[in-house]
């Protein structure tokens, strides 16, 4: 009880500090505003000092003792780092396979030179999309799982707790290697490997004298592609703003939910669609399942599928209104 | 007065709180340091819980509760998101009018491949450079608004207060759009349509043994507006990155109003040049009034344009300084 | 003694104000969730209206008396700046030099179309990648200083201090430039001058009946500097990023250290690895010596060269061990 008061004390004092140092930033008042320009000044140029970094960068900058307790380093990003690790190894190893190992072996050509862009840009998106799919997977899970017990009120296994505590990070790599991905297409035509290409189509259109190479079938494919890719990334930029420390509080929870989760599913749905249209009806080739290994796209776009699809499934009227329910605190009875 | 007294001391508090931050993270002071090392640790992690997003994702992790209440939604998005989608939707149907419509009725020539990429690709700068430019107008009708009232201390209409305040999410959104602008048009020479051309071009250029297609003008066009967008947008970058709460809270007035008005003004004259150059001599040449329609960087440039010299003339001297008087409190005699 | 306790209870005041937010924003607690949720909110509230800048961007805004006391600018900022300009000016100007002036005084050949682009997207690459050596020098200098003293109990000279108080800056300086370049870079091949270049190309080949102009060499050469490019730039911006005030508040010494060293000395790698194949074998063909002045690529990877040379010698267990000791407060006996 006494606690209680004390705290309700502290709470006005900090509202009124705020208010306080808001007063400062007043602008309407004329009267008197030197002074609180003044004041203002000095408490910014406080709070300035406090939050432009103040930690050394060199390490003989730091206490002596410092160095000695050990800070943790980032527990936050351990797990998504190393899921984010074994995606691109296993991704990379399956790529190599495909479009150099293959060529060489059966028909001993060497495109070996597609290693440091070509091979890393499926690498990236691969893992980009697969990334972003874990994010809103748990969340799916969670929902099926309170379906199945038929009430809120009863912990998730620890996994999916742990799970769900690192979306933020997962959605940020997803995003980084997005941006990536994004920066290797965009430098396709710009390489030497892309000119001689072009000059060697350019050279066999006119010895087979052919006037217009044009195939509308890929123009329609690449044009789709392209731009459903480039407004995917950019709704994953505006997410990955938003959960800036400084940003993400200024939004209350209906607003933080509206960005990541409606944005969120959004981003996922441009990109899978990003990914079927580069896929186009490849699946369907049988020359593009080399040693009978699908093509990469196939494998990229089932997870995040799956995803939107159970999404879609709860959002049915059936479902989501009794998952709304159970949200709203109802239980089945007897429920466990 | 007691009010006034409690403030002071609830002031003092803040600053000493700040200070006391501030000396928690003083590297210099090594004696008592692992202390302090590790109080300052302890409040870090503290304020680091609460600032990384604390906000649930998932519904069902929300208190029952708050469902029901209703919290506000982005009240200060609304208005300037409807004036991006009305301005998308105009420059969509005019651009579509102009590039798809018309060669499919004059000459039943099929553009509609043009649609997902450089239909868009007009949309976006358009109203990009149209929010950019909405965000300068304000300002300069209320200068002109003060010159003809001969004060400052009369209110503006409503309907300019409310522009002014939401002049933020203007500038953020023409940034966004202008972005996406870039990556579209950076990703012109990957799409197979822009192949197919070159491999065309090749091949008509060999007909015609033609050694070399060199067109100075073009090329001068080209390298110039390009240059110009690239720098527009770094400029634009700089003012997003300096509105972000955590960075524009590190600045005194002078230094954001140094960023907000001279780099804005900047990177709107870079934007209109950008658009100007484009355009060329197009406003010339009678084949780019498509059905009398001007080309649509005309109908662009235009609002930029207005806003710059309308700017420009308000910096001359004989108004400049009068504006100067009546913004340091000077009136006109019997104003009003 | 009696101001040390007043400062403990603030620091109290402080941390339990935190919690007390931490409370509101406890998605557990669903008992009192809905006045809990009205507290947390009207205090976010008032947070942000804090937060969001507050600052006014007209200058009739401002109060009458701010615009008389003299703000200071960016004092931080002054000389990161000037540094950057001098730097720009020079390396255009040798651009300039060997790039147009040469071909038209030797050949008389007008390349002043280069200018725009082909220019500047060689001044920005080698003034950011001087910047980013800038940063991590004065590091190496005071670390020679320090085992020559032999204690880091002894200030350092007032121009290193000073160099090391700008390195934030100088950084981001460093990426704002590296991402200009990034897309000076990939808008090489949307030009016009690339488009006519390229068919002027094919139209050779054509004559010269050459069925493949495939240079092994040139590709390799290509997809890794780009590759490495693209790496270097994506590593810079997770500093840049981190480096943002909200952001590097969340952080604790050893993490901030972590990215801004660690990472920091991988992004000087790959920019200089960069920037080297690039060069590939550029630097034994003498045709690359115009005018007997060396190519730029030589210029611009000195400076980083000898940082990360005589940073892999400092590492180097012999001095690592006794660096190691004296930043642990070791003292060479009758140092100084």
């Amino acid at each position: 009880m006494e606690q209680r008061k004390e705290d309700s004390t502290l709470k006005d004092n900090v509202a009124e500090c705020l208010e306080m140092l808001e007063i400062r930033n007043d602008v309407e008042s004329t009267r008197t505003t030197e002074v609180c320009g003044q004041e203002a000044q000095q408490l910014r140029e406080t709070c300035q000092h406090l939050l432009l970094c103040p930690y050394p960068v060199e390490e003989f900058e730091l206490p002596t003792s410092l160095r000695l307790q050990e800070l943790p380093l980032f527990p936050q990003w351990h797990l998504p780092l190393k899921v984010m690790a074994s995606l691109m190894v296993s991704t990379f190893l399956y790529t190599l396979l495909r479009d150099v190992v293959q060529p060489l072996v059966t028909q001993s050509r060497n495109d070996s030179y597609k290693i440091p862009i070509l091979v890393m840009n499926k690498v990236l998106p691969w893992t980009s999309i697969t990334l972003l799919a874990t994010v809103y997977l748990p969340g799916v899970l969670a929902a099926i799982l309170q379906l199945h017990r038929g009430t809120k009120y009863s912990h998730f296994p620890d996994w999916l707790g742990r799970w769900m505590s690192v979306r933020k990070q997962l959605g940020l790599l997803s995003f980084l290697l997005a941006c990536l991905h994004a920066i290797y297409s965009l430098s396709y035509p710009m390489r030497r490997s892309y000119r001689y290409k072009m000059l060697s189509w350019a050279y066999q259109q006119v010895k087979q004298n052919k006037e217009d190479a044009w195939v509308a079938d890929d123009v329609w494919r690449m044009e789709i592609y392209v731009s459903l890719g480039i407004l995917g990334l950019g709704v994953l930029a505006v997410i990955a703003v938003s959960s800036l420390p400084s940003v993400s509080e200024a939004f209350n929870w209906r607003e933080f939910q509206c960005i990541q989760r409606n944005l969120g599913y959004l981003a996922l749905l441009l990109c899978t669609a990003h990914a079927l249209v580069f896929g186009w009806r490849k699946w369907v080739e049988l020359k593009h399942y080399v040693w009978y290994t699908p093509p990469s796209f196939i494998l990229a776009s089932l997870l995040p599928a799956v995803v939107l699809s159970v999404k879609m499934v709860l959002c049915l009227p059936c479902l989501g209104r009794r998952l709304e329910r159970i949200r709203r605190g109802w239980e089945r009875p007897h429920s466990q």
